[in-house]
């Protein structure tokens, strides 16, 4: 229990913002009565989250938006603090499912999910008592934009993903900064001087492309939108096409959004010893099964990094292309954090305020 | 074994000059029949030393200059190499003289220290074989020129330190890099908008400066010597006196190179959260006593994270105000390391050249 | 005619994408036949658009929207081109208005506009034959928008300035590099380590701050919209209230769009020898009427900077607090300018093929 | 007069350091009853010394270092001050030394030169009165040590120029701003994403590359010496020797204080529109001979612009090769000469205390 709540103090500190919206909505206890369903990622971030929407008067069950970041430290710390936690590290599928199903019938009135796993359960099991809810990712969003069209939505949603507060100070600023240091952590290369080839120029790109300069990598954009092309060019980088690009890079980032793009094409016309990362949610942009290919027994040199031989060279793979910064580091910072998890709180409120 | 192999694999891929180095010098087997006695911190930079070493010729025998920096794995793979190595994680007093004691029955021909701890103990048991030396530390230096002074060195050391490639890179970029590491590993903080007074606007602190700088932190620099501080006015940081600045910081990091240079005057001016850390060699640069009388049961709140609570605030502590980069990073990163020593490697060749 | 000609070719080297859209539709003449009404600042860069649009087969008048940017040369060079160029510099409003009628009696059936001043004749003497418009200017679009409110526009205007390409690169880039270097050219001052105070991070302050720290000078932010002040501090600025930090700059910098944004309460605060200059396009954010009143009779001390002595201190004023870009440098350079003039002129064609 | 005595004035506020200076020492006047001769460009910020030493006693002659450098408005005003001013705009050679011998003929106590055109003068009308002196510049100084060398030196000379507080930011921070500031002015280009090839990572380089940075452009440099050159690829930018990136640079500018560092091989592989520029003392650095070897009739494009048209490009050489921040702008800032001029006017009071 100690560590677990050491953490959530640690990160409350720079998460004052939560603390204030508790404060400005104490009065008439808004959340009293209901019950929050909620799918996470389990992180001591997560844990000032629902520490205050309970504070606000809210019942509260909670599963893990994914079985591998689960910190469960700060499970046990939760439970302790009388929340329902459905969620231990490493669950399998089947736990993973059974833990959704315990929030369900938990019975809550509004849910919170990262994914949408848990909205979609709700809509298959048709939970009845539930008047609202928010997602927090763009690829939730599409699967209840789906069920929407086909006019099967039940209740009403916030993509708490769409502010502008989220995308742009989440993925600009604080992926910016973790992904830069999870290479760091995983590898540590030093990088001035090194040529760093960042794949797309969007708020993600954007970031890790100040942070790398700022740590006087020589940074590479490569982007197929004309305009976010010209922006990175005025905002002085090289700007070229990736297949240009690939002999020269000595550090390869995805951070595109898009599948495959770092393909065979690219990886033959790779320098011996280039190291290849993903800064991007899933694990789509390194196409790993053309370097499985290649070499089916890679060499784990470091815990993140597998060393891929063929052809004469070596490759190597950070993270086996899954998201360094949350692989490798610790995620975007609680302050960060914090301007996200203000938005899911004011929007409980409010769904909570207009049920 | 394994596992120390590849990091001295993944350190060598970084190392390519002291490879070049060896194949320039590989004619003449220029170190065959000389004895090397080393007492450096033992990381996976130094075994690709050591095997560079051994591969010209010479027979090492290695102790570490510090118990505490020991890589275990790096031990193991260098024994297994035949390198005589006496050294271990966590060596008590007792044990940590002995080992050095080990280096100098294997009766040195040179010995290359980091501290001097070595060649203090060779003066002490007046080995005879020694021919010369080397020291890669400013504090090691000191001592062997009080020897001098007095007429009692023995035989004359190299004081690699002095080169330019080593305190320049090694001070202001290695150092850069690995102290901004340290601080987000130990502590998670997001640096964007952070302000950071950083004390020292010598080699280090520019290095520091410009990598915070760089992640958009907010840095104000303290600085005693007018020019140097003039320096900083027009590299564009505020330039302030400590005492005025103690109140506004969030963070400091300390890098002169003097004593108590963060005092009782500051930290009681100093916010509530602020988080303090030393980048300095030496644990003297933040008044940790005047902390501990304040509170003589600090919390750990994260495992480099001390919180030391008085007069009704919290004052975070890092890695007890040892050197953040190296208690709480991985030090230099490789490509520093290896400036540092092939300026070792060339003064050992040319030791035994001139012999 | 031969400087203004000169003139004419180096702009065009900077402006080779208009040069691609003739050659992308020289096929067809498409401007073949139609009369085009321009009222814009009289530039260099001016004359590519102009001598690119006749290559298209227009018939072209021309005026100035404004009596005091006329560049003289490029007049009599358009002029032995066979433009009816009615300009000259510092025309008086008489005359303004005389040129302004003399291009509608060339009877255009398109107009090209930099602030409406021709749309609005053009409907006030009920030119018959124009078919379609542009117009350059935000303040220029709200005079056509108020038409159309009234049901009395007689033509479609499309709106260039809307046009992302047009204002996140003329004001964030263009407007970042055209602002300090007016500042440098007209007040010669050293800007590393000066404490500039930018009023407003909209396109034109992130331009100009990010441009000004590059100098390294110390940028303070003040700026009314929350999300922009977090985002400029996450970009590493400090961020204060103005009248707080108006005792502190050096140089303030008005960036709003807003009026009256440095007022008596904030000069009041100001420091002996404040320099004081405005990037916003009119001259109102400035309050020059307290100035003029605590001092009638300010000393004109270099060609651009008026100094005002008043409560034992001096304050300068550049430009008499119009914008700085302007009128103490060239304005926005010509690869900038390319891009705007590129969606006029393809917005010119768009108009000819739908006529 | 008032227009030089209001650039005076302008100058005044930024050299505050020569006021601190004379409160000082004005107890005792130390100038009193010593004749200065002085050899300057004159500026406004040379006003300001001149205007100072006069304050402290000294009764002054003044002659200009350089013919066109001389600002006529202040000759004007120091000669209304009662300064002997022999100097004026565009003197010919023989009127030049004739300004030099009329210095002569007031019997000087102290000479302080740039250049030592004067020094030299001295020497060969054996003025015998002179005490001591000081020289500005490192070639000035070579030519003063020939003279001590060959035993010939009369009296003692304080090179001003070796000051660190002199060439480091004189030439770091002063010349980074003004180049950049000189290449704008002169050829209106916007920087963002150029690429501008640098040749010399000494302290010009270094203030200029950063500055480049700053606005930014795409810095490459090129660097014989290899520690410079590793620093410079530490700092984050690309480094490459000359005749590789002689293809794709934008813009290039010398800084390297050598002979021919742009020579005919590196010309022949430019692209067409290149902008050639000089940041050196000496107009030596670019092959202007080769340039007029292929175009004897070059177009002066814009003031500070001609353009050699040959083997089928375009090269533009601004300001004939000069040192473009004194030519095209206005040179070092008045803030930057304060400190120059700090260490001249110590030096004068140190010769006058110890005659």
């Amino acid at each position: 229990v100690e560590n677990g709540k050491l953490a959530y103090q640690w990160a409350s500190n720079y998460m004052s913002i939560l603390h204030k919206i508790k404060q400005k909505n104490q009065k008439g206890n808004p959340l009293f009565g209901f019950k929050l369903g909620l799918c996470l990622h389990i992180t001591r971030e997560t844990s000032v989250l629902v520490m205050t929407a309970r504070d606000l008067g809210a019942e509260i069950a909670l599963c893990s938006a994914n079985p591998l970041t689960v910190n469960q430290e700060i499970c046990t710390f939760l439970s302790s603090e009388g929340i329902n936690t459905f969620a231990w590290r490493n669950e399998t599928d089947e736990e993973y499912n059974s833990c959704i199903r315990s929030v369900l019938d938990f019975k809550p009135d509004i849910i919170i999910d990262d994914g949408s796993d848990l909205h979609i359960a709700a809509h298959k099991y048709k939970s009845k008592r539930v008047c609202g809810g928010t997602e927090e990712t763009t690829s939730g969003v599409k699967r209840l934009k789906s069920l929407q069209t086909k006019k099967r939505l039940l209740y009403p949603v916030i993509a708490v993903n769409n502010a502008f507060t989220k995308y742009m100070f989440d993925n600009r600023y604080g992926t910016g900064q973790s992904v830069i240091e999870g290479i760091i952590r995983a590898t540590g290369v030093f990088l001035g001087g090194k040529k760093i080839v960042i794949c797309g120029y969007g708020w993600v790109g954007r970031g890790v492309a100040a942070t790398a300069r700022g740590m006087k990598a020589l940074v590479i954009i490569t982007e197929i939108d004309p305009i976010r092309a010209l922006e990175a060019y005025m905002d002085g980088f090289y700007v070229k096409p990736l297949i240009e690009v690939a002999e020269i890079g000595d550090i390869f980032i995805t951070c595109s959004g898009q599948k495959e793009v770092i393909r065979q094409e690219h990886i033959e016309r790779m320098k011996n010893g280039v190291i290849l990362t993903n800064a991007g949610h899933f694990d789509v942009e390194i196409d790993v099964k053309y370097l499985k290919s290649m070499d089916c027994n890679p060499v784990r040199l470091l815990p993140y990094v597998d060393c891929y031989s063929f052809d004469g060279k070596k490759v190597y793979l950070v993270a086996q292309g899954r998201v360094v910064n949350l692989v490798c580091a610790d995620g975007n910072p609680s302050e960060i954090m914090a301007l996200s998890f203000a938005n899911q709180l004011l929007s409980i409120i409010f769904i909570a305020k207009n049920d």
